[in-house]
Order: C-alpha cells, then structure tokens, then sequence
C-alpha cells in the first residue's frame, strides 16, 4: 500500500455530535495560518507547554497565534511523567488565574501526551469548562493521546485516576515536529501505531510490518500514513464510544500490564509507550495462554515490537507485585482484573483471567 | 397559597435528556427504604460527609445503604468553605483508592454545599467519572447546591474556579435534618429562597413574605414549601441551560458581590448564604441606579433579607478590592465585570455597570 506523502495536509474527522471535530495531519502545520483559522474567539490563549518543547516551538506556535487572539499566554511546565499530578496541574490554574483568564480562553497543549492530558484537564475544569486544542509534537500523542478527548493526571496510587472526558475542538499534529523527538521516544509511539494492528486492522499490521524500518528511519510519508490510519482507527472507535462503556476499552490494549510496570517502577523510569510495547508482548501472550490466538501471532506481533526498539521483557517486580497493581486499573470490577485480549488476528475483547494463568504469563515475560 | 404538609415525599423533576433526575423533598427520608431504590448497582458506597454531619447522620444514611451495596464506606472531612480545596478533596481520592474502589462506585454527598461541591467534583474527576447521589442536610443545599449539576473547588485566588457540571444520579432532601441546622445557616439558605422571587416569580416572592417568621421558626409545612418551590424554579432554568450558556447566570443573583465579600474577608469568615443576602441587596441597589426598578421594591427585598436574620451592610474592603475581586468572577469577560440585575420584578438579566455606579453601590452599601 503506498503512503501519501506528508506535504498534503490530511484531515480525519471525530464524530461525536455537537461535540465533533478535526485532526489535521501535515507538515509544517505549526506555520501554516490554516491550521489556526475558526477556532473559537476569545481576546486571550494560554500555551500550556512543558522545558523541552518550549525552546523548540512555541514561539512558531505563538506567532500563528497572534494572529487570533489579543493576548497569548505561555506556561511552561517541568518536562515527564513524574511530574503528571496536582502540584504540576495547579501551575496551570495559577497562571490562569494571575493573568485574569476568563471562560472564553482557549488552551493550547504544545507537547507530548503528558501535557495534552493536564492541559486538557485543566481545560475541562477551570471555570468549569474551557475550549482547548491539542498540538502534540511526539508521535505517541498524535497517533493515540491527543485524539478522544480522554484527559487526566496521575495519583501515587495510578495512572490517570483523576481526569475527565473533555474533548478538545481541534488537533493540529505537525509532522515536521517528529524531526527532533529523541529515539526513545519515537519507538515509544511506535508501540501505540502497532497496536492498532491486532486490535483492529490486519492490512495495517502488514503495512507496519513492511514499513517499521522506514518509520524508525522518519521517512514523512511513512509517518504521515502511520498517523493518519492510527487516527482513523482511533476515530471509529471513539465515535463509537465516547465515554468508553464498551468498545473503546480495546484500545488498551498493552495498557494494564504497561500500567503496572510504569506505577511498580516509578513514573518516568519506563516511557509509557515503552511500557505498553511490553504490555502487549505480555497480552499476546496472556491470549495465546487462553486459546485465543497461535504462538505464530505471538511471535510474529513481538518480533515487530522488538523491532520498532521496544522493551519485549518486562521488569522483575514478582507476580504478587504485578497482580496488585493491576486490581487498581480503571477497566477491574470489584477486584478482578480486566485484560484487553485478542480474539482473533484484528479483533480484541475485554476479559478477566485467571490469577495463575496471569502468573504464567508474568514467569515468561519478566526478568 | 396553602403550604403542603411535609408528610407526604414530593418529587421534582431535572429535565436533560439522559442526565435527568429527580429531587426527593420530604420528612425523614434518610431512614425511608423508597427514597434509595432503584440507584445505580455497585458493590461498594462511599459516604462523603464532615465533622460536624458525620456524628447526626451517617448511621442512619449508612445503614439505609448496606440493602443495596456490599460495603459502604465514608470518609469525613474537616467541616468549613475554608477547606473547600485540594488537600480537603484529595482526602476523598486516598479513601477511593486505598479501599479500591472501582468505576461503578456509588458517591454519597451528605452534608451541605461544601460537601455536595466536593464529592460531585471528585465523583466528575475519579477515574473520569463514578456516579454520586447528593444528600443535602442543609437548606442553601437543599433549595440551591445540589441541584443543577454544578461542583467546584475554590482557588486562593478565585471561588469555584475549577469545577465541572456533573449531574448526580438523584437529590434527597430530608426536611428534618433542617431541625439540627444552627440558625445562622438556616438563615443563610433562607437568601438563596429568597433570590428566587426577584429574579423569577413574584407570587413566590409575596408567599415568602407573609411566611418568613414560620420559616425562621422551621415550621415543616413553611419549609416544605420553600424547597420544592425553589427547586421547581431552579429545574426549569436548568433544564433549559444546564452549562450557563446564558439564562442559568440569573441563578447568580447576588453571588457577584457575594463572592468578593466571601474572598476579600476570607473564605468562612462570612457563610455563603449570608454574603449572597448581602449581595443581593447590593445588586438591587445597582439595578435601581441603572433605572430598572424604584426605591420601593429595593426597600421591600431589602427588608425581606434582614427579616430572614440576613447581613443587608457589606464589609468595608474599599472599592476597589471589591472591583477588582469582582473582575475575576467566573462572568466576568474580557475583564469586564458582569452583574446580574433585576430587569422589572421577577425578571433578571446580566449586565455589565460603569465602575463609578458600582462605586456608588459600594458607597451606599458597605460600612
């Protein structure tokens, strides 16, 4: 399947009723005054931005900005994930606040998942309610984080406890911000493109397969296709299931074993897409125990995360450590853990496990 | 107007769609099996209430419970608007995670404004969003907060600066818990009565009148009265703006002043319901010098508020701690203050004044 190539601005559509909106996917989008034209009207915008990606782009940011509003604030943030909590969210709040923001502001997530998930809910919560924008500039907040409206921040005991489903009115995802995420993070967002290979699209796992070196190599058309098609996935789904009472729960997948390592180890010690990389290894292998799919699959799906240069074996925390962790993730239900298993090659459901067959799984996939 | 006896439960209506509730109004309802059937199934409760209400009422709302949830647990917080913030809020957090409550978990707000504003934020915020039922002991409560959907927190720098709208599931309002309210907050809940008339129904406004003396006293058949009415008014501009897109703002009537004598004395210093009362009588003598009512009706509403044990003199801050206070009330726009004023008698609009007419409001009603 050839990919299109990145200098055509692209849209997807969010269709969510009133609430519905536009991904635009290009690049050099940050410049470009169409990116920027019918948001909603305000005599202020606040940049929400974190130490990293400041220095890089908000000043081109701010600049097409102007253009739009009387006044453009910046708040600068402390760049990781050990940073996601109250004490970081609340700067947003001060600075708000100290410059006299009204309810009309419009709020501006400039990074990567990280910030678009505090902007946005600091966008869903102050004066009750704020329109906002994602512009994320790693490849794992354009192809999953930004898009869907999910927002939140961390509490000691889990990931994304407090937040808010709030959708922003737009997603602007310049491809030329790529150019400088540091490897680590590319293959971070990796993970979160393959995955929506064996929860939904067979033909898009063939063409990762056959593009995985062209995507680590940042070749802009590969990209653009990478995030364009993990868009439209995305897109259906929620579409379907907003507030995740069903369907959407698929898109975890990776997430409730990646959610543990990253809590048991500490946020910020393992990227979250490096986490859900390893996740779904352990899920592919969780389904296979189940009877759900062949070793071939598992074998086939892990080869592709080692290659996109994802952790494939998790961190020896001991099983009781794991299984704990675990029964605090949003998705369990009166105790038990509920995992997102393939079904089939291309089709996920959600599903709980047994303990000891959980415990197998964690034997073959951590050292 | 023949009051109702308290005897026989009533219900009012919240009309929005698929978020729609009633409120329950009658005697005793904490201990009556009716009022908590038919609540969304969980395995677990978490009573939300204070120091002061948790020794009054939580037995007997707990044990109502246990028929319908496995476990019910509470956690109590320090009682006062001073504590309406993050560390108070967070408490409710810990106690959902450390008993691991899962997503289904049903939030129980016992307790006043206070109590109502924090457990429906947190029941907004917790994993994204757990149901929670408000079950208002006090009658600014009763008659205002629990209903509508609106849930904040307050910032140093701003009341109810972050928030959502959140609609509980169902309001309860046990008319006798309103024996054990100190006078003082009685006549605080009293000034959101009030407010109903002048902004919406002048046939309310005369019954309220001739009956203030049986409400102070607590008559029940008078208090009935007093919260279904209110709440009728208040469902009907509910349901027709549940996000304050414009006519809920009337709702805030006297709240603009109110809020900048609660900030500017420091919050619990004066009650709520009590700033309101001043508030209101600040917001007639401003709607009076914009030429939209006569001094009679000014005197006659401002009597009224002292009748019901109400402040009508607002603290000296000096006029322009209180304009700029007012400049980041949550209507204000583009850092023009918004007041919402008295139209003719029974109607209300909002409005921005020149600061020399608030100066001369200020002049004639602070000391």
């Amino acid at each position: 399947m050839p990919a299109p190539t990145s200098a055509v601005p692209q849209q997807v559509r969010i269709a969510l009723g009133e609430r519905s909106y536009d991904i635009q996917i290009g690049a050099g989008l940050l410049g470009a005054p169409a990116a920027w034209q019918g948001l909603p009207a305000a005599t202020a915008a606040l940049v929400v931005t974190n130490t990293t990606v400041a220095p890089l782009y908000a000043a081109r940011l701010r600049e097409s900005l102007t253009a739009h509003y009387g006044t453009v604030h910046e708040v600068v943030l402390p760049d990781g994930e050990e940073h996601k909590d109250w004490q970081t969210l609340n700067l947003i709040f001060d600075a708000l606040l100290s410059k006299g923001c009204d309810r009309k502001t419009v709020l501006f997530a400039l990074g990567g998942g990280v910030v678009g998930d505090m902007a946005g809910f600091a966008a869903a919560s102050y004066m009750r309610g704020v329109p906002f924008v994602q512009v994320p500039t790693t490849l794992l907040a354009q192809v999953d984080s930004s898009v869907g409206g999910k927002t939140a921040i961390n509490h000691p005991q889990g990931k994304n406890m407090i937040g808010a489903f709030y959708q922003p009115a737009r997603v602007v995802c310049d491809l030329d911000t790529l150019k400088t995420l540091p490897p680590r993070e590319l293959s971070a967002g990796l993970a979160e493109v393959i995955k929506y290979g064996p929860i939904a699209d067979m033909d898009f796992l063939d063409w990762i397969e056959a593009n995985v070196d062209a995507l680590v190599r940042r070749e802009p058309a590969a990209l653009a296709h990478a995030v364009k098609r993990s868009c439209e996935i995305k897109a259906e789904v929620v579409g379907q299931d907003e507030r995740e009472s069903g369907l959407r729960a698929i898109l975890n997948f990776g997430h409730t074993f990646g959610h543990a390592i990253e809590a048991g180890l500490g946020y910020g010690e393992w990227l979250h897409g490096e986490a859900v990389g390893c996740g779904m290894v352990m899920a592919l292998n969780l389904s296979r125990r189940l009877g759900l799919v062949d070793e071939a699959f598992e074998r086939r799906v892990t080869a592709l995360v080692a290659r996109a240069g994802l952790p494939i074996v998790g961190p020896d925390l001991g099983a009781e450590r794991y299984l704990s962790l675990m029964r605090v993730d949003k998705k369990a239900e009166a105790g038990q853990i509920r995992f997102v298993v393939i079904e089939r090659p291309g089709q996920a459901a959600v599903r709980s496990a047994p303990d000891d067959v959980v415990r197998a799984v964690l034997a073959d996939c951590t050292r």
